[in-house]
């Protein structure tokens, strides 16, 4: 049955605008993470972070011109957060770094129970790269977003990487390997079954 | 309402055995976080990683003499982990890093559905230093952790470290700085929260 | 005798331009540095990125309104280059990443006998926070500097960090506490000679 | 014109005995750049630190049955330390954090002009795995081998991983790739330069 109430929302954190280009990979990998949540039944939305103004700093809102606000709202409206970024020097891009900077500011906004904004919300990490570096880019999201308030199922790692020093990207596959294609379920089916389990039982907080 | 079923085992990885030398500050955290867990009704077990031969490998029995099997069990047999280890040059210790090296063995015991041993259970990562590096600690440990099936609750990075190339240890404390009290609370309410729903919810698999 | 012929440039990676708001820690401990550098005769430059528009993306140049190309080429007019950044939810700023990824074209750049552009050229870390996070930015960025060209010379991470969850900054030290002086005094030590060294035995390339 | 002086030394960190099971990636990684120093010249040893009972601890001597004194002085004794690891769990292995641990005494063992043990001395670092992870294994090794006194030369990060939860290892391989070749090429040509400028230009420390 699925679970019509359950939401998604996608951040990509390629280098590079829509449409500036080749096709952005983490968004491959968005759109093939949004066929497995439509199997469950859940409604996806996605933006692509470089076709926006993310100001730096460490506020919710960081003045005229931020398109940061914008964004927070479409990740906070949704269950389920889907981070999606490429590796660069075998970590996270610069872009995919700032939206965790951002988040800095739910520390700050917690109620005087403890609850930050995510608190309930589950987080799914998807990495992309033409090689290594994807469990130091889950490593360093995990931490953050743990940090922050959300909650990260088992196997949240999405991620496709090729053989060491090479060239090809996943946006080049023909299709999502049988073991990218079977983690992608997993987390999937993971990230459901948990966001639906805490909307039944949310936290307290203290 | 005390919640009587739920139950949590720590492994603390200081690199010093029960006895030899100064008193250890990771286990000083455990003992922080199961009264913490005990106003929560949680029954608590403890084993330092230390006291056991720990074999280096990655399956779950490494053969005659090999105490993991032991410990494995008493983990799994637990709701809620709690892995408390001190910083050694910013990262984890080694004995934590055996211990994640022996879990990857869950990798290999999933069911037909995909289901890890862990499935369903709740782990913590509290982390102490004289100085910096918690929060690689909790970025290595939760990746490794969500990888093989645990879950990882909100603020589930417990820590203290003290000023940069400092010499105080946790144990030294006369007692937990309140900051770090609170951090405990918080971070036990969201694991027996969590812990909780999924019991009510258990994850389906693929 | 002073080292009259060295010099070197720091690029410090705050979130905030110059005269936004409070004083950057990260400018502060460049300053710092830099007074231990004049000791030896080492000329200096700074720049604060973000005072610049530096492009996303992984090449040289990133076209029209990109500034990276001039602060480019002050780094490598220098024999020492100080990489200086603040740490957010423990992890270096998305200032500093974007330094790093704009590097990463250096690995494309290399000459017939695969000598990168910053080959010769020595780095130092310097990495302010009000807490925890200090080893985990220098393990990124060594890795990251290491990897497109420079050496990084013994105890060339360079940090201060307030105890667990603190708010005290650097810059609000009345002045550097004496491990942070004397850290600075090694690394600068060291980098001196370290760039000395290889003037006179410059990398041959393969 | 061949460096006869200069010396090198590996510890190999697989967690498999010489002779239990399957032949070690590390070691097969290991010979090919010993093949490369022979190419300059450079006298080589080896220990697979699996062989010896490493104690944990951060002094330099553990005391009965403590097999890292012996291992210590031949990595003292030699001007280029290799240090040669799988990848497990996405991170160094951790006989490799062990050996890193054990050199957390050189912060200890400094003159009276901070030069710790090994300076001067100048580290690579060699990372094999099945799937990812080198990148973070590099990072995590380079902050520790400088911050204990080691010099990191350009390139220092050698590895090989297969693609994506893959399963095939280095050892399996009829030969290494070519850019692996390459790879160890480059770093052994500027560490033998850098161990060769160092030797003619001591750090003189503070």
């Amino acid at each position: 049955m699925p679970d019509q109430g359950l939401t998604a929302h996608a951040l990509s954190c390629s280098l590079r605008r829509t449409g500036a280009g080749e096709p952005s990979s983490s968004e491959k990998m968005v759109e093939d993470i949004f066929a497995a949540l439509a199997r469950h039944g859940v409604a996806t939305g996605h933006d692509r972070v470089a076709d926006f103004d993310v100001k730096p700093g460490v506020g919710s809102d960081e003045g005229p011109g931020d398109d940061w606000p914008a964004l927070r709202r479409r990740v906070l409206a949704a269950d389920i957060f889907v981070l999606a970024l490429p590796i660069w020097m075998g970590q996270p891009s610069s872009i995919a770094k700032r939206v965790l900077e951002r988040m800095d500011a739910f520390l700050g906004e917690a109620d005087d129970r403890q609850r930050m904004p995510p608190l309930g919300k589950v987080a799914l990490v998807a990495v992309v790269g033409n090689e290594d570096g994807a469990h130091a880019c889950h490593a360093a999201c995990f931490q953050a977003l743990s940090d922050v308030g959300f909650t990260i199922p088992p196997n949240a790692g999405i991620y496709w990487v090729g053989e060491a020093m090479g060239r090809v990207n996943y946006v080049d596959l023909p299709e999502p390997p049988d073991n990218v294609a079977s983690a992608i379920e997993l987390a999937v089916s993971n990230a459901v079954a948990l966001a639906r389990a805490l909307k039944a039982h949310p936290y307290p907080g203290v």
